[in-house]
């Protein structure tokens, strides 16, 4: 199985609902350094998994109502905590999207499996990971 | 399957028996990078693998035996190489076993798969993942 | 000059007044990885700048109360804009201040310079240095 | 499933032949980070995936006619682009052979899977992995 | 002294003259990994070194001509090396009459030191650094 | 002015003297990641600051000696703690010995500075700085 793998950041605020969550129910933030990973098990004639040019493109477009933004007054995020986790289920399901309707380009048709990962420090980070 | 992944680091010192490792049969010892990733594949109403505050308490309380020690006079490495695969299994084994026993608190009992990675170097790395 | 230099993090919400912030106008938020480094001419006897665990702790003291937090409500950054370059110079105030009254311990009395970088993500990142 | 993961780089130039390349059709270059990760269920009586110094000579030996060339001249990417999933490929398949025929020592009749990733900038990799 | 460092990266082909370069005499290639830190002893009045938006803008604009390129055939670098020293210079000439004409903006006018640094694999790097 | 810095690894044992070192009093070890970074004013005719090769070359040989050794029982370090600070004297020493006697040939009698950096995990690191 080849991959690519791009990488983007986002700079955003949150609270969260839930004991567990300790003084993470106060509002504050995070920069979430997001690697997309992108599965195919053969090659374009060109010699790539996709054409990383709109890969980058793609998850630029995907990130950036998210950046810079209070994600507990992003509608998406209504009624359930914008945790690393979700966001990164956000992620994925939207180059999941992005992927049924084309818009990765030559090659997208090959991809059978997308890793979303994001950091939220040097020690701390989640992902998901599924088959298309 | 969604992942929380937490690092934590120990300083050891260790010897190896056997011809293959060379100059590392002497008395040695590495900083062992510790990464562990938590895999399930539902998140708990919180929006969160597991509570990633235990967590990193419970890899602290694992790491903290070998921390600072001479894993040779190690009872757990008795007759065995510590390497850092050996070692990877070890942290591997006492998460599973703290994850089993509700160490872990909410979403636990999700928890699929768990994958203990040690970086010995910024050129070497070794890891131990399973299903749990 | 010796140094010793360790590492922390906070993840903060904030919001920037100023055209020049573009959309980082609106209450947004980040991780800050912290590096502090400390400069000596001179080792203590031990052969150490200063005792590590103790520019840990106090490094970790400093930044708790900016920790999972909102720096709009925090009342040292009332009235100014807590942007990178400001939570670092902040940063090294405090530190320079826990160095001046002995928490530092052993070897405190020897730094001659400070150095304070944030990383705010993969990159960018700010830092304030000055002697002490 | 036990691993181990060792890393070199090479630093080649090349060009690419399709639109979808844009600008690096052109005549450019790029360094390659190396990572080369061996999967194991068991490990040897000395406690190893495999001799992890052979691993990295092997996958020295395998990068040097690769390194400080144009990958455009090289016999083996003739009349096929020599992208970063393409070379990750071609590390693989040498790795795969070198294993087959039992250059990696100890413990390489464990192996059941491998995976090269190439690291092209600190946004970029791409991999190849697979069974043996 | 305060900075601010921003991140971005070329992917170049060159070659070299000169015995000491032994096989990097060929045509062969690199990534360039380039942080540009600007040092500032005050702040603007939004309480920034300089704008991080035209910081990262003018070295995407400043690199942009070495881009995908074959350095051996671009003009600034006829008839010397284009090492890793070299290309640090030429990115810190380059920002240095960007901010001498007032292209990066607020806070330009208090900037008294500037940093080039050049990664071009994980284990080694070069830079330039001056006042300005 | 420019520099050149170029990394490698050891992984050694060793204990320290003095309450101050808690735990780390015992019988442990480290992985030290070693980067030596040059300066000099001016590049050679060949445009760099040394050959980098030898910059490469003389660290490895320097470090050969602690490298899998119980630093304890190395005579350089008798009587003294080998200290990341320590050690990373230690080799700045020897490299400022082999520039003066010309091992680091063409570009080193322009050589004014040198710095060693050792670190000890992701979160510490110590280093030595001071002109030749």
């Amino acid at each position: 199985m080849y991959s690519v793998e791009v990488r983007d950041h986002v700079m955003i605020a949150h609270s969260f609902k839930g004991a567990l969550f300790g003084p993470a129910q106060a509002l504050h933030g995070a920069t979430f350094v997001v690697d997309a990973a992108f599965f195919a098990p053969v090659l374009t004639p060109e010699g790539v998994v996709i054409d990383i040019g709109k890969a980058i493109d793609t998850l630029k477009a995907i990130l950036q109502p998210l950046n810079y933004r209070n994600l507990d007054e992003v509608d998406v995020f209504a009624g359930v905590n914008s945790t690393t986790e979700v966001v990164a289920k956000f992620v994925f399901d939207r180059l999941a999207a992005a992927i049924a309707v084309g818009e990765l380009g030559a090659g997208a048709e090959n991809l059978t499996r997308l890793r979303v990962t994001l950091s939220e420090s040097h020690v701390a980070k989640a992902s998901f990971e599924a088959d298309l």
